[in-house]
């Protein structure tokens, strides 16, 4: 093993074992940043890659993530885009551990409208790294979506939509929680018509599910796909003018993915859909190369 | 006392002991339908109103809200509209004391597009009751914001917003809570704006209160108020439909009936507020008169 990558998010600890640019072991836990005080993401790291360490050396690791925030590990300060995803930076977090030395990646901000990312600029790096010379717009869906317009190697503009964690709210802890369960792609399909079409409806589009299902007894599995089309719908109608005449690269888990991917082929969108588990891993690489590098040249 | 006026909702249970039309005492507790299996209600009433209950008579109680729901105390099945906002339909309630028996007022629903009340049809009756021949669209604002079109003496349509429930999920449960405490008129002003300008940008929006939070210091008190003017100027849009070129009157509670009153009297529409809790003693009383009346007709 070279070195640890790690991805910390506010709700997940995820550790790969490197030699070069190759992951040869996973770990992961659910000990996300908004788990944790500043104490404790030393011990929290030991206890999931403990078994990883040795006491003959000390192993860099390079992160990105929440980790990074203000209420993180160590704050590692927003770079302000127009810049290129990485660019050096780096924070050291503190050594609580001899045998191991973590390196976090600083995220990025935009003053106008304001907006802010910790990880995906990673994902992104990592992506061009994987795709040399790409220009276009990079989606990454989640609790948090981002949406990046990506030219010459750097991170033009970008804009965040709670997507994700609207989904979670609605379909766990509001009215809507009783009837919601499982999956139909038809009623993510006709959510997502709706959505796109009149996004300015969704709060009345939000209730009408809840009516449909006690008076027409919608089925709760067309419930749930229709609340997360109405959302994903809402979205893209906003993100518009990130997609308009661009190719878009979706970057994100796997049904997550390819669900924003069918959408916007229906939009007649060029469109690819990637694994965010290799641009996450593409770019830290990315981030150990240029350190490793700064490093050299200074001594 | 003649009567017991009850308001029983989701979160709370309202009664008030009455003389003829005017209430002489009232109680309230947050024992709310949500918090009750059916056994419960029958206890749940008399812990709270059982000490204005003697052995001497039976008392009637005239009821609206959730407690006429499929999970509440007795379903009472809901009207269709268009029609009167009350109409008979009157369900007796298992009389679980020989002292006190409720009556349930039933809810409207509307097929296309699918929608539901419990609780505010009783409050249009009354704001009728009070303003006889009065036309016009009624906006009733809360958790579950709703418009109805109101002519001559019946709901024609109506339209429910998740508006109120959103608010609480995104101010208490997201990750906007960091930053959110208070009030700021202007933050309200800001939102409502915002909200009725672009009510298809209200995900991205949303986001954006959290990054001004991080990089600009946004007040606490704006953020919380700005969130409140995105949603409810998205509902204002979205509901245009239902105001333009009309006249409105807002039932509900103080604070907010005042804010959307504000809005839409910012939006040139003739606009009147009215006190929730009247409203809904005048229907209930509207409830009553009618039902003894068909009660002497079949005797």
């Amino acid at each position: 093993m070279d070195w640890i990558a790690l991805d910390w998010g506010g709700s997940h600890l995820r550790a790969w074992a490197m030699v070069g640019d190759k992951p040869v072991a996973h770990l992961a836990d659910d000990c996300g940043t908004g788990t944790l005080s500043r104490g404790e993401f030393g011990p929290a790291l030991l206890a999931l890659v403990g078994e990883w360490l040795d006491d003959t050396r000390c192993i860099p690791a390079y992160a990105c993530g929440m980790l990074g925030s203000r209420q993180g590990w160590v704050e590692a300060p927003y770079r302000a885009v127009p810049c290129a995803p990485l660019g050096g930076g780096l924070v050291a977090a503190p050594q609580t551990d001899p045998r191991i030395q973590v390196h976090v990646v600083p995220g990025l901000k935009q003053a106008r409208p304001a907006d802010v990312m910790r990880g995906e600029e990673t994902q992104i790096a990592g992506f061009l790294a994987l795709n040399p010379g790409w220009d276009g717009v990079i989606c990454l869906p989640g609790t948090h979506s981002k949406w990046a317009h990506v030219s010459a190697g750097e991170v033009v503009s970008f804009q965040t939509f709670l997507t994700g964690e609207s989904f979670a709210l609605l379909s766990d802890r509001s009215v809507l929680r009783h009837g919601m369960a499982g999956w139909d792609e038809a009623g993510f399909d006709a959510g997502l018509a709706q959505g796109l079409d009149r996004p300015d409806r969704l709060l009345s589009r939000l209730f009408t599910l809840r009516a449909e299902g006690l008076l027409d007894g919608l089925d709760p599995a067309t419930a749930r796909a229709r609340l997360s089309g109405l959302l994903i719908g809402a979205e893209l109608a906003a993100a518009k003018p990130y997609w308009l005449g661009q190719r878009v690269a979706v970057l994100g888990a796997g049904d997550l993915a390819a669900l924003y991917a069918r959408a916007l082929d229906g939009l007649s969108v060029p469109v690819s859909a990637h694994t965010a588990e290799a641009a996450t891993l593409a770019g830290l690489a990315a981030a150990r190369a240029a350190h490793v590098k700064d490093a050299q040249c200074a001594t």
